[in-house]
């Protein structure tokens, strides 16, 4: 039995928000002190570190859910299966649908059984649910659908990650301006036959809950004036990010080591477009780790230039632009053994080791 | 191997909230006229119907990830394992921690996460999640178990299920009194071994997400004065009821044919504590879908009369009240069969066969 991703499907929504959107912007340090740098030193020195210029935005009548099936119809028509025969419909997000008119989550019912109440099907043995574990919860979703198929419990599963940031955002904090929304979706079968060798080949999750529980969270606003009671996602950036510079690299590894996979058969890696810069430095200490100084020429395809971070919805996204040939000098083909890597709110990691 | 349930634990907040305290509420009809009824009138009739005479609140300054910590740690002392064990923590909840002071749902990181932080585990390959799937979240979080279990990825697993819903109930309507808060957790395990038939025979879910999606939903308060911008958790009861009356038998029968178990051989069963008359009508419809009239004496413990609904954690809660013998005339013994069975948000259905 072979787990395959048979279709991808993703949607960006239209809005741009563009870096310059915030040069009006007053932003505060975490201590609620106003942070005296001129608006355009700060946007040019976030978009050297995230890589990030532009980013999109949900409109505002459209949620994580509506997302979701725009995203999950395309990934059923690119497979060519028949939605009714879906035995599981995985979403991941963290915040839900939250209201545009409020600060209120909503995943009651499931994510999941909205998409499939969007999707008209009507077959009671297929079942929604939702998974939370931060911004790898997308992977994860992949890894619970092959444990499903291994259990012989399922045989074709929507594995989707959707999310709204935009709608959770201090506007307040420089963060903010990493992210934003989307959704992707693919759908992945158990597959027989000897035909083709695509599928998973190893899995490997981790999750750092001591310290590393508070370097994702939801805190109060930096504005000294802002409503108390009000949380938004926040970061503690350097924290996040030497975490990640350690721990990625291992889990990935981990994913080789489980696969049998040597690193120089590794032609992409889709990872969680986080923030550029970190992204870069965790390739290079993956390829540090079998004593490799030089990362292979466009080993790492990255949508977060004109994208930025929407969480769970980064790397299914960013597997479909490539599979369409949408990202420049991008290209996956039938038998290339590729890694899927991701960290977040946890702190969680995980990493799949796929051949096309 | 056997998937077996080797430790339980429970946590019932100490505040109760008797019927009484009710007598002065002002309630309201879903068209935001107010009921003319009396106090004790209205309390009368929603006694009768739902079997509640109090129900628990968590303390303020507790919230659902300490709930499932306390639930946690008597699960796991009952198993006599060591939580580094772990393979998996997997988390039922519909709203997340709902900060105390705000309307707003927090489960980022997870709950799962968190939990696992309380328990002070340090092992990375212990993997902590959070499942949204309505009420049946517990037995579905048993069911994910069972299927890594079956795939081989995992052989010790944490499930637990804690809500708060007084903290998102509009006081204003009538079905808010059936509401509670509560926590439930098991330790099940992979065991080999011929010793002990003990184990889950069976299993069956359902997911019915058309028409039925909107039975059970986040809507307005239905006080004529309140904020349209918050949302609580509403239901269209006698849909509800209906749905209820004739899918969960069905569910059941499945699960029983599956494990092809006699339904004479069933010991207990353990419903989601929804409302008693639903409960019992339930039963009744179950065991004439065998043509059996008159149900088994005390085949199904309850504990709804003082708990109330507190939603993914009534089923746990209720067999471990059992086990530890707290429930009058009730008790399960080595090698009998019991079914668990839920349903909610989705609308969701499941149920286990499970070898005591």
């Amino acid at each position: 039995m072979r787990t395959v991703i048979t279709g991808t499907g993703s949607f960006i929504p239209a809005n741009k928000k563009l870096n310059s959107d915030f040069l009006d912007q007053d932003f505060y340090s975490d201590r609620q002190v106003r942070i005296p740098a001129e608006g355009a030193d700060i946007i040019r020195k976030f978009e050297e570190v995230t890589g990030i210029s532009e980013r999109r935005y949900a409109d505002i009548d459209m949620n994580a859910t509506e997302m979701a099936v725009a995203a999950a119809k395309v990934a059923i028509k690119d497979a060519g299966v028949d939605p009714e025969m879906l035995d599981q419909i995985i979403l991941a997000h963290n915040f839900g649908n939250v209201l545009t008119d409020t600060i209120q989550s909503d995943a009651v019912p499931s994510l999941a059984s909205r998409v499939k109440q969007a999707l008209g099907i009507r077959n009671p043995a297929c079942i929604p649910y939702d998974v939370l574990f931060g911004c790898p919860g997308w992977i994860q979703g992949l890894i619970q659908a092959d444990a499903f198929f291994k259990s012989g419990l399922a045989k074709k599963c929507l594995v989707i990650g959707t999310e709204t940031l935009s709608r959770v955002i201090d506007r307040y904090d420089r963060d903010s301006m990493i992210f934003s929304d989307g959704a992707g979706a693919v759908i992945v079968e158990a597959l027989e036959g000897k035909n083709s060798a695509a599928g998973i080949i190893s899995a490997s999750a981790q999750s750092y809950a001591n310290d590393e529980l508070n370097y994702i969270y939801m805190g109060m606003s930096y504005a000294p004036e802002a409503d108390k009671r009000i949380r938004y996602i926040k970061m503690l950036g350097r924290k996040v990010y030497e975490f990640a510079l350690k721990r990625v690299p291992e889990a990935m590894k981990d994913c080789l080591d489980k696969g049998n996979i040597n690193i120089r058969d590794v032609k992409k890696i889709f990872i969680h477009q986080a923030n550029e810069k970190m992204d870069i430095a965790i390739i290079k200490a993956f390829y540090l780790l079998y004593g490799i100084k030089e990362i292979p020429t466009d080993i790492m395809p990255m949508n977060i230039h004109v994208l930025g971070n929407s969480s769970v919805a980064t790397v299914p996204t960013l597997y479909d632009m490539v599979k369409r040939n949408e990202i420049a000098n991008q290209a996956v083909h039938a038998g290339d053994v590729i890694l899927f890597a991701s960290v977040g709110a946890g702190m969680n990691i995980n990493a799949i080791c796929y051949r096309v």
